[in-house]
């Protein structure tokens, strides 16, 4: 390959968010996309910027974020995965590599994103997963909770569902599956065998899968859900708050630690 | 209950051990015995012990630590569970809270306790797992490391696979089980989904089962384990390492991280 040749990589990224201020590079505290371009920039020999698929905000964690970036080193992908992996921090892991058509852009091009939401739904969370879940001790009707969630598949302006003072060109999302399952007995961290106790009570799991998302939107719908679930609003209120397009009918923004990107779809 | 009458409290108690001393009270660092005791003593009223089935060491993790507490106190389990959880750190859970037999004592009538060790056997270790593995890059033979592992079953000396200047009446143990098996694409954090990338490679769970552990054991043994799976030790110099006695004819102690107190058996 020359040296003057450029080409367009494809990274899918893990993060624990925890310890992070979010995906964006801000002035201060460490951010996944300043980690990479840092670590890149080193093998670059120059700056470069890397495109995220989703902005996620801080304490919101990721399985599978998908992030673009063009460069002109000569480094194999496997040489590459490897080196990106020794320069960047613990809590952030580069788990594929791969070299794809130049103009690819990873926001622009992306068609679905997934997202996964964890709430602990018992009197106490666990020793393990207090940096990974939402803890909400009170009992939920989960059947509400999934006929609300029901209600938000299809394309439907979300202007309701977006943090205060959000400037979009548009609200309007499509979503293509949204689900709450209730997993008795399940444990954040896969440990609890048959021998071990897990934490009493469910786990519960929120999963939406859309073709974009707003700010907050996610934890705004989760919150709003979790409100069905007390039964302090019908299921079928939902149907109004997307009508009605103003945030304060929705219900509060759940916190981020519970949040996870989980993948990314391209065509 | 009248106010001068005791009882005899078995608790089950999961704590993340990552920012812990351990089991024991120290001078300087949280304990876990130290988080019970004093949140015991708030309804107490006065100091009391806990005996702990097992003194885990700094930085392991336990899914199921049995204790036990004489206490005078009137307060019925289930209060003394929330209460006990509302006092204690994020990281220690009291899980059960139950009313035994006088007499019963946590370590003394322990019939078995159960380990697990979790290694990552991959290039890089995943961002949500790091202080609940060791991580292992180089490839290992698990069918030698098992073969190894079979031959600890039964009752042996087990005096070189204690840590150095433990003094202890008897190194006699027997181990009921001893069984290492590779979960390849398990997340230690149960989150990746058919959507969502794992960690490539292997996490490979040892689990033993015995009667009584000297100190450090479980990590000699995993240690020793790993040295028979990268091919430095035949499995079958297991058996002259037991009858030897010494220290060094075993291998390394394994970090403390990836080990688990998983549950203790009682009569």
């Amino acid at each position: 390959m020359g040296i003057d040749s450029s080409r367009t990589l494809k990274l899918t990224i893990a993060y624990n968010g925890t310890r992070l201020v979010g995906w964006q590079r801000q002035a201060d505290g460490d951010s996944v996309q300043a980690a990479l371009e840092d670590a890149l920039a080193r093998f670059e020999g120059a700056p470069l910027v890397v495109h995220g698929a989703g902005r996620t905000d801080a304490g919101v964690h990721a399985l599978g974020q998908v992030a673009s970036v063009r460069v002109t080193c000569v480094h194999d992908v496997e040489t590459l995965l490897r080196a990106l992996n020794a320069q960047l921090p613990d809590d952030v892991r580069v788990l594929h590599v791969e070299e794809v058509a130049d103009g690819f852009h990873a926001r622009f091009d992306a068609r679905a994103k997934t997202y996964r939401y964890l709430i602990r739904n018992a009197p106490f969370v666990g020793p393990f997963e207090r940096a990974f879940v939402w803890h909400v001790p009170q009992s939920l009707d989960v059947a509400a909770m999934q006929e609300a969630a029901d209600s938000l598949v299809g394309t439907h302006d979300f202007a309701a569902f977006q943090s205060v003072g959000s400037v979009t060109s548009g609200t309007v999302r499509t979503l293509f599956s949204s689900r709450v399952a209730l997993e008795s007995g399940a444990c954040v961290l896969s440990l609890a065998g048959p021998d071990g106790r897990s934490v009493p009570g469910a786990l519960l799991v929120y999963e939406v899968r859309g073709d974009g998302f707003l700010r907050h939107m996610v934890r705004t719908i989760v919150g709003t859900l979790v409100e069905v679930g007390r039964g302090w609003r019908a299921p079928d209120s939902i149907a109004q708050v997307l009508g009605g397009g103003l945030r304060h009918g929705a219900g509060p923004t759940a916190p981020p630690q519970g949040l996870f990107l989980v993948g990314v779809d391209y065509d």
